[in-house]
């Protein structure tokens, strides 16, 4: 056979799917067949056709070969990659100038026979089978230049120091061009699996209290007046009316309570306008938020917490395991260490602690974040626990409508609750009282006639009730121990940052 | 024994629960008891004490002793009542005295002996059991004058015509009123079990689709830009730059996609600022967003449309038996019909059916609130379906996004789905090629330089792809044939609504 000959005989065999999806045999090609995922290829398929659709990871092109390794992300398995070997004989030498001219990231429709080589196939997840190729259809094409490279954004901090330790160049993708590029910075194995960790979270969060008989409810994110008070809030006009972004669903729910839910759950952005900078701050984030009816007191609401969150711990640990490796391969963690019951101590107890290690704080104020990180060690040193309870908070400290204690009032039925050495969360018992909660309001300097209608729906027969809020974002990133909250929001809002 | 006595022997039996829950001997009275539901009480467990709190739903004074029917909401089971005797021979006279001076919606805890009464008791749910009162304490006082009466807000048109027709005195509660006291409004039977459903309608929608391999995501609801053009936006400063809030999650579950995600869901807020006063538009409503890679084409979305929907109505018919019909008995409606397969009409074959009822409509404009409609009863009567999908719209009436056929540009790869004539859903393949995405976003006059992040998402490979997005609030509308959202909406907000 002619090389002219040849080259006829594998023409239909590849090319790009351009506009439309009209373009080459493509659409022949594929018809009739299924499209199998990486992560199901196993030696025993071995000797069948195989179609796999995947992202170029890398390729390297040799004179009568190429070899692509094509990656998929997989929602529940994770990220899996198969290695593709193309041959001059089995393709043609036009195909493989083809293949040779392939960029990076670009998604390609492979058609060809899996095969079980002799030797493992270094590189890949599929160690055991690859993929001897003889069709391929660019789907879609990527640019040639990359903002960031997938490979290098995968990179853990230690292989990029033993890199250049090495003397070998290793590119460090610096937050804000991952986040730039975010479409591309989730790509890698680590993003994906945070993703997933995050999906699950939530999942278990919301199966947790769908079985405790909790309802899921929406409230509403425009709202006239501020939700809270205190932190800066994102203010808009509404057809003429002044309005702001919901600061937390803080009052809705408690409505919600009034009108006879009895236990409900809201998932959903919370807005703060703040200006912190820091690893832990977004202006926008993803609130989970309980509110419940109590018979006696707020330890009914930190049973919940207790029941709820040690069962999501361990749900993770043990569901999520793959997902947890993944994220600790590019960055490094510790299990949470947490206990099967949650440790729980008094503001004085803690304030104690700090007290015996040499650090002095008012016993009526609020924690600053390094003392509640000192804390977190101390507690762990004692008790062996990264995760706790701290009750009876300063009222001082707490917002206008929290219960203060019957035997004190300077302390009040409410906590805080830390993942190594960090809040993730504030709850604690409402005032469900009309004329007390006004009386709060008006000492804290809010002016009453803007929560007239909240304050009004404990009027006729409010229950006894309680709650708590806590950030989805921050859980996951206090649990896998990440540096940066940016980490864990899939498009992170900050002072700066409005942007992808 | 003397009056005095007695009253002195009772004096402990009843009273405010004052603030801070320490008043009383309530706290006595109730130490070391479990509360029951009123909906666990039976038969079995007559001549046993039982705790209750519930609310005074109404009650009967006479001379020596009072009925009291104790309400409940309960998340699993619905609303449950039960009535609670307290005689004066049980409790003394001063006790009666002070459940004479009650008010309704007041939250009581009521310890008593239950009874299975030889006839069955009118009224209550509980028909076989009552409690003989022993100790009343008010958790909660409500105000005598209640803005709405929770037994007027429960009854249904029917009732209330009834009523009227026998020359009985009924109010007939509006709408503003109800959502002006929304936490007394939502105590009703029939909103109770809407707030249910709508928490199992988006469970079912969840549960499915995590079920098939999708990721749970969430994204931005401030953004820089429009997110659509088009409808309205709310805009606002953030930080100094100018943002607003997102009409969709459109362009990020897209990026998510680009970002190998493979298959997304979004539940959140969606914020349209239109000055639509109609029955069936919110100004923020729950909107419930996929998007998912496909291989070839639309269809694939539209079969996932078909399996999703057809297992949320089976599931909502099966395991919320009880609330439908608790949603039927104030707000009488026919079951959804729907079929085992999504029936599937091209838009062509809508207009042609249109046509052939005398209706004459654009063929390439779009479908107007009443020749959708009527192509409803016309799709009912022929294909006996509530619920369809009519596919392949002209393009000019669709996102400059959407993918326009292969064969004919002037149709698209887009569709739309309806239940009881009315529009729940829009979806499509989108464009993933961003030469062609530029282009369209020209012709329809967007400014390329406001979308350019989303647009360079898809140079770097972008899988063939498309979604759809549908509210919440308006498919449990059309589900339970409601005739106003703001009846699914927990607190709607319309263009003059911002409150509560």
């Amino acid at each position: 056979m002619s090389l002219e000959e040849e080259n006829e005989e594998f023409s239909s065999n590849y090319g790009d799917v351009t506009e439309n999806s009209k373009a080459g045999n493509w659409r022949e090609a594929v018809e009739g067949k299924k499209w199998a995922n990486v992560s199901d290829l196993v030696e025993e398929m071995a000797g069948s056709e195989v179609l796999i659709r995947g992202r170029v990871d890398t390729y390297r092109p040799y004179s009568s070969k190429v070899f692509v390794i094509l990656r998929q992300g997989d929602g529940c398995k994770g990220q899996s990659t198969v290695q593709c070997v193309a041959k001059q004989s089995n393709v043609g030498v036009k195909m493989i100038k083809y293949l040779k001219q392939l960029t990076c990231e670009s998604i390609l429709d492979v058609i060809g026979v899996l095969v079980a080589p002799k030797d493992l196939v270094k590189g890949p997840t599929q160690k055991k089978v690859e993929i001897q190729v003889r069709k391929v259809y660019c789907v879609s094409r990527a640019l040639a230049r990359l903002p960031l490279g997938v490979e290098d954004a995968a990179r853990s901090e230690a292989d990029i120091e033993k890199s250049l330790e090495m003397g070998i160049k290793a590119v460090r993708v610096n937050q804000d061009t991952r986040l730039n590029n975010r479409f591309l910075d989730i790509r890698t194995a680590a993003n994906q699996a945070i993703i997933h960790v995050e999906c699950r979270t939530e999942h278990f969060f919301r199966g947790k209290l769908l079985d405790m008989g909790f309802v899921s409810i929406h409230t509403p994110k425009l709202i006239a007046g501020s939700s809270e008070g205190g932190s800066a809030v994102f203010k808009l006009d509404y057809k003429g009316q002044p309005a702001c972004l919901a600061q937390s669903p803080q009052l809705h729910k408690q409505m919600a309570i009034c009108g006879d839910l009895r236990r409900v759950f809201v998932v959903g952005p919370v807005f703060r306008a703040e200006d912190s900078f820091t690893h832990r701050h977004l202006c926008e984030f993803v609130g989970l938020d309980v509110e419940m009816e109590i018979h006696k007191d707020y330890s009914e609401i930190m049973d919940l917490v207790d029941e709820l969150f040690v069962y999501m711990f361990t749900e993770l640990n043990e569901k999520c395991k793959k997902k947890l490796e993944a994220i600790g391969k590019q960055y490094p963690f510790e299990p949470l260490k947490f206990l099967e019951k949650t440790l729980r101590l008094t503001f004085e107890e803690g304030i104690q602690m700090l007290k015996e290690a040499g650090v002095e704080v008012d016993p009526l104020g609020d924690l600053n974040t390094e003392s509640e990180r000192k804390l977190g060690q101390l507690v762990f040193e004692k008790y062996k626990t990264e995760f706790y309870i701290l009750h009876r908070y300063p009222t001082a400290v707490r917002p206008f409508y929290t219960m203060p204690c019957a035997d004190n009032p300077l302390y009040s039925n409410s906590f805080d609750v830390f993942i190594r050495g960090e809040e993730i969360m504030s709850g604690g018992q409402r005032i469900h009282i009309p004329e007390v909660l006004e009386e709060r309001a008006v000492e804290c300097g809010i002016d009453v006639n803007t929560i007239s209608t909240y304050i009004d729906s404990f009027r006729y027969g409010a229950p006894l009730h309680g709650g708590f809020g806590v950030g989805l974002e921050r859980v996951v990133m206090l649990f896998c121990a990440l540096d940066n909250i940016r980490k864990t929001s899939l498009f992170p809002r900050d002072p700066k940052r409005l942007a992808p």
